[in-house]
């Protein structure tokens, strides 16, 4: 594998360049990313120290530097050495503020800034860990999204990746030998959402936990047979319950969460 | 407040056009942005189709489709109807591929790729779940970070930010009414942290979880004595345990999150 030195540069937390970085990279399956991140760069003398270390190790930059100053440092200094560099930030909002007429602030890290939406997000993340796993069934009714699914359909991650856009997600696990709690049958079932897998699939995924908390790999927990029974048991219950279900085999959470927001309607983002 | 209308289209999740246009609209705090995400658009009919509504509502788009074919439909229409136009995925595609002198895949929804890295992403974020708020000390010794501190001081949400890049994370609420886990005095201090604040500042916000409460503001819990008393004790619980404090007034989460990567010396980015 060929390695392949990345250098995140910002004014803020870097989070926009790396997302950039690591989709763009995803397209080089033969390559290892090494990523280093530089945050809340606002001086100039420490950018170009930055700078300088880049050059030593012969990075690609992927930088958002607000302020079109430190940028074009950013990009002088790369076109001077020979070096790589992609500008994350200052074409959006020189975009935006042709559509919108306005001036930018040319503030860094507005961008989590703490204002009313940041902390609904907040609490919409503890929401989901207050509502993980069945815990306190009376706030179902309280909940945008419950999700349902027996044990390794990833309702855990499914259920933060969703509060992290701002939806308040419950998840309640679904066996054969948990009684259900009532609350399930009160909410709308339109808010419901079952998750199913194949038997293969999951056997993999419970065998695979099992290895990883140092136990034999053949149990009742990762045997086809139970598994199918389980599987079962969930999808009449999901009928009975007349909730949409999804079938999460080789879906990615991002896949499956997509799913579930356009099915409520909401490709329009909460903010 | 002006509205602005975003697109965001993507022949995957979207996560990564929504993240630059929502880092570039933050410039502009005097407008509201209304998104509009379509993902995993492959094909080029429903691509055109997305086209069309964007023109309706003129709309700016931000985009990401990995092949070049379909990033081109959405450049040439933009032109031809006047929209304004974000292509964040070509350039740094193009840009690697210089570097490594490698072909792209051009496959959509790589960087979700069901692989290792990923697994142990879901698994860091399931472990800050089942380790939030004190629960299970006995695994403290496994987590990679330990975060400490009083009530709102966004243990969870921090956790769960630092989960997502790949962290085991546990927290452990200080209150000098709850007794510490005798754990928390076997691990390497160097992985603990102490959140502190100001008194002013936690007031402020569990006044604001007593009214989403729906309870009397004035408690015990919001009384600025009692604040201050439990931030003393927190304070020197830590220089005891000989711990790292931070103090996450006026910081946003990606902040402090920032801050323990680069005391950990994690500039570079777990994968």
């Amino acid at each position: 594998m060929d390695k392949l030195n990345i250098f995140i540069i910002s004014d803020a937390s870097g989070q926009t360049a790396l997302t950039v970085a690591k989709t763009a990279a995803s397209q080089f399956q033969h390559t290892t990313p090494n990523y280093q991140r530089f945050t809340y760069v606002t001086e100039k003398e420490s950018l170009k120290n930055v700078l300088k270390q880049a050059e030593k190790s012969q990075s690609v930059i992927f930088h958002t530097l607000t302020k079109p100053e430190m940028s074009k440092i950013v990009i002088d200094f790369a076109k001077k050495h020979h070096l790589l560099e992609c500008d994350c930030i200052q074409k959006p909002i020189t975009m935006l503020a042709k559509q919108t007429g306005m001036e930018p602030e040319y503030v860094p890290n507005l961008v989590h800034n703490l204002n009313s939406n940041y902390f609904n997000r907040i609490s919409a993340m503890e929401f989901a860990v207050v509502n993980d796993d069945g815990k306190n069934p009376q706030n179902l009714s309280k909940a945008d999204i419950v999700i349902l699914g027996v044990s390794r359909t990833s309702k855990t991650p499914l259920s933060l990746y969703l509060a992290n856009n701002n939806f308040k997600v419950a998840n309640v696990p679904i066996n054969p030998k948990i009684q259900l709690p009532d609350q399930v049958w009160d909410i709308d079932k339109n808010k419901i959402f079952g998750l199913t897998n194949t038997v293969k699939s999951l056997k993999k995924i419970r065998r695979e936990r099992m290895r990883s908390y140092g136990m034999n790999l053949d149990t009742p927990y990762s045997n086809s047979k139970n598994i199918k029974a389980e599987l079962e048991y969930a999808k009449n219950l999901y009928k009975k319950i007349g909730c949409r279900s999804i079938n999460v085999s080789n879906k990615s959470i991002e896949e499956t969460a997509t799913i579930i927001m356009s099915k409520l309607g909401y490709s329009k983002i909460k903010n």
